[in-house]
């Protein structure tokens, strides 16, 4: 209603959704009617449940304005991956709701192109969106399939489940922070660097491995906001505690080159990873190791109770109060 | 990654959207698991398809800053109920993707509200949403189901289709022009001035309608752009042209009191009215026109070639290009 026509002509769906991201993906057979209706029309799979994801990312929020766009493409669709994946779901749709100052086509090239590729790799098709004029913000949904009885919940551990983790902890939170000045860069290597801006622009959801757990995994949930949070998330709603093994968190190379206590403290509190947390019945987890051996970690134990404490490889607890005021303090 | 952890915590997903939209609708039985875990977990229905379409809303480009939350509410949720009914589907369930500069309570409470009340008036049900820190943006996904053979889309109009619209058309646009001091007050009511700005405000999405014209209607479109631009996406899909008659557009009695050239520009050319703009074989053209008889007009005829075409009570062309002219110039 009070749209700059001059921007909004040029904004409009029809010349950006269909000009920059019509085609970026594979076609998939079950998309009866993609881009350029009022609804798209999707076939669903017999037997299945649809799950559904939506998350925003906001410039100077969740990201630095001047990101790389091939790179923010990337994520965007990245997030919402790793929600299906926490839920044991094959990637199937997504739609696109992008709000920009302005319409920039190299910018619009590279950030379709950053999509484009974590959607090709992912069987994920683009079937709808909407573009419109204002401040940068990128939300995305994501739909996948699953199957009824073997979604990943987060309200169904249960006490002696082993927790795992999949890939290294606190690499998002260690590139952030130097980025922020807040670690010495001195103590890592230009190619340690890389590989954490690389961890944290071009997160990799943990798709394969979210669809192998679907049905064997007990509870699960993605690390968007660091594991004491988000297993946090899954104590609460299972109703119980648990005990983590702080010598235990998976850590890179890169970070094992910073102090102990600060690369422990991104491991537990920082976040922007997507790996996976899940828990998996201890009849289950020398299986589950075997078979996923390097890509999961065993960190803990489902406890009865509320609260989550942390040992070290002494047996000793460790205060994790003073971590989370000490990452505090550290930011 | 860079957010404010202060206001990022009050914003979390957890106290807002569980606190004030959680329980906001009628619980839908095909609701497997709603707004907490990664993503919702939906029940399909056998033999139909899913419609999906998303939208967004941005502060000072689709509606005043200033504007009652309550129909900002209504109105987010009224976009994109208004794309099911155009494509003849029922509507099941919606996400939110909510950016807010600050967290308030009262704004909050009535947005809430306001989305609620037709939401549960509209059978749709809140299954999932993110609520992040930033320039005020609403983004909506809804989701209905449609019969595949009942679908209506854009690209099915043939020649000699009857052209019809439900209920009148440039209210919204009006109220807009009223608010801009771009049309004389004095020529009217409060009356008519609250009609024009609760149709601006508050749209009424089409739900029956649209459903009842499902496998009636050849093709059709939710008037959100204006007629002539929405009438337009129909034949360029369909690869025709159409005649329009001026003297049939559904004018409001308020619409009624302004100059004519004014009302029909309004009619033809701006947005935000959320009718619907359909197409019917002419065998099924009267048996609609009465069914619906107060709710529907027929206003043209689909013809061969590309162009829209328009004409006066005497049969004389009218030049678009001059009616188009004389919008942007009021404007």
């Amino acid at each position: 209603m009070m749209r700059n026509r001059g921007v909004a002509r040029s904004l409009s769906e029809f010349s950006l959704i269909e000009r920059y991201f019509a085609d970026l993906t594979t076609s998939r057979a079950d998309v009866v009617l993609g881009i350029g209706d009022d609804c798209a029309l999707l076939d669903c799979q017999p037997g299945k449940q649809l799950a559904v994801s939506i998350d925003t990312l906001v410039s100077g929020v969740h990201f630095f304005p001047d990101v790389d766009p091939f790179t923010l493409g990337h994520k965007s669709l990245a997030v919402g991956l790793s929600d299906l994946a926490a839920m044991g779901a094959e990637p199937a749709w997504f739609t696109l709701a992008l709000t920009l100052p302005q319409a920039d086509p190299d910018w619009l090239k590279s950030f379709s192109q950053g999509l484009s590729s974590l959607a090709s790799e992912s069987g994920i098709q683009l079937v709808g969106g909407d573009t419109t004029h204002g401040p940068l913000t990128i939300s995305i949904q994501v739909h996948g399939w699953v199957d009824p009885a073997h979604s990943i919940r987060r309200d169904r551990a249960e006490v002696g489940d082993v927790i795992f983790v999949s890939g290294t902890l606190g690499d998002a939170g260690a590139a952030l922070q130097l980025k922020l000045g807040n670690i010495d860069s001195s103590l890592l290597s230009s190619a340690d660097q890389s590989y954490l801006e690389q961890r944290l622009q071009q997160p990799t959801p943990r798709t394969v491995l979210g669809i192998e757990l679907a049905g064997r995994a007990s509870a699960g949930i993605d690390i968007s906001d660091g594991l004491l949070a988000d297993l946090g998330h899954i104590t609460q709603r299972s109703g119980l505690g648990a005990k983590l093994q702080i010598d235990q968190l998976p850590l890179s190379p890169a970070l094992q080159k910073l102090p102990v206590q600060q690369a422990i403290q991104l491991a537990l509190t920082a976040g922007d990873d997507y790996e996976l947390c899940f828990t998996a019945n201890p009849g289950r987890a020398e299986q589950l190791q075997n078979e996923f051996a390097g890509e999961i970690t065993r960190v803990g134990v489902i406890k009865e109770g509320s609260q989550i404490i942390a040992c070290d490889e002494t047996g000793s607890t460790v205060d994790l109060t003073d971590i989370k005021a000490g990452y505090d303090h550290f930011t």
